[in-house]
């Protein structure tokens, strides 16, 4: 039987999603926690890979067992792990359903504060200088016009194509004068998000024309693009599946 | 020149507000970067104390200073201070005005998440037993009729009078399913909203009646009231004081 569990991390303190070998990983921990609670090696594999210190809302992960889920898995889960990981949900799916392959698009938040925000610190990217947030916006509307992202992809990347169909981009000021950054898309490169978002705050500076930003992504090299923004800003916050993937999960 | 601070912090990582010989204290930061800034020994006064891993979105302090404010205190007093306390402003007030005395009410939430909450680590208390949030509120409502709370006030203290004039006391529930207790008084007893707090709770799970509830607090013992609901759901929202104590505050 294959199950999909539906989690949630600050990724403060680890090294990213990916299991490695030089830092403590999210999957690293889980699979731990799993693999004691179900007295078994357990291995798990996610929607996608998450850099060091970012987070996730939401992330889906899938791992297949032959016995039966004990029943208080979820509890037994919760307090084994540390207290910023948390399991919400654990669920039977179809023998053929991949975390990673059946996911349909993944949406990302960046959150920027604008002034010193002692209960987020870890959680949102402290910027307080002028930024234009129209110039950002018609910005940020260039990227849908476009599905070829190599000006934004790590250098060092194994994927075969660099296009991504970007369903959504754009600003959001809340009345806290908080600015989020909402960004989806059926598959995002390496560092993706984070250059995007960095180029976009040299746009908001005036450092970059909206054209720049147009030209940068035509390039298709990643050396003209901007600085990444700072990964503690950035957060995984849904993972799109066909609803059939649900078709068995219990209501709570 | 008597100046007032408006502040924050995430009490987690501090002994409470009050400076003490044993640990760190939220004070003790704020008086050695003023002191570093400024050149010169200052010594401020909070509107009043918070115990250790309580936090405070709203903090006033006020401190006396003969020299002209530097123009940029508060860059420098933030860059100065770690992550967990942000300085929002600092104002000149009269003379007389008194971060504690001139205060004429203290506003505290107490906020509990229903489930493990990854972002909200040591700012909410995660509680996730049943409750009766109605009969919750029922007992709340009771403490709206009486001013003597010796009943919830710890039991070694300097006080003249238990008596607190409560203007609010009710819990909301979120639409996430959060609780958040909102109680605002003249003053507060040492202790005194988390072990309000830590009664209600027995209430919602129906360990204590609502009458029960009443006669704790007419029996004027603390050792009858429930056990102290834990710090960190706790905050101080908001300090009131007259008007006319920010007639000098600029507009920013």
């Amino acid at each position: 039987m294959r199950y999909f569990l539906q989690l949630a991390y600050k990724g403060t303190a680890y090294h990213g999603w990916q299991r490695q070998p030089n830092g403590l990983s999210v999957q690293e921990v889980l699979e731990t926690a799993l693999s004691t609670v179900l007295r078994q090696p357990i291995a798990i594999v996610g929607s996608g890979r998450t850099d060091a210190g970012v987070h996730a809302g939401e992330q889906f992960a899938h791992f297949d067992l032959d016995t039966p889920l004990p029943d208080n898995l979820l509890r037994s889960i919760n307090s084994m792990i540390p207290a910023d990981i948390a399991v919400y949900d654990c669920f039977p799916v179809r023998a053929d359903d991949h975390a990673r392959f059946t996911a349909t698009s993944r949406y990302y938040q960046y959150h920027i504060s604008r002034q010193k925000d002692p209960f987020r610190d870890g959680l949102v990217y402290v910027f307080t200088l002028p930024l234009s947030v129209e110039r950002m916006n018609e910005a940020a509307n260039q990227l849908l016009h476009h599905t070829d992202f190599e000006s934004f992809s790590k250098v060092k990347t194994d994927v075969k194509t660099f296009n991504c169909q970007i369903e959504h981009a754009y600003w959001e000021q809340k009345p806290t004068g908080d600015l989020v950054f909402h960004i989806k898309a059926n598959r995002f490169l390496h560092g993706m998000v984070r250059a995007i978002v960095g180029t976009l705050l040299a746009v908001g500076q005036g450092r970059l024309s909206v054209d720049d930003f147009n030209l940068i992504i035509l390039d298709r090299d990643r050396r003209r693009a901007g600085r990444a923004a700072p990964s503690e800003g950035l957060s995984l916050v849904e993972v799109s599946y066909p609803v059939e993937v649900f078709a068995q999960r219990k209501q709570r």
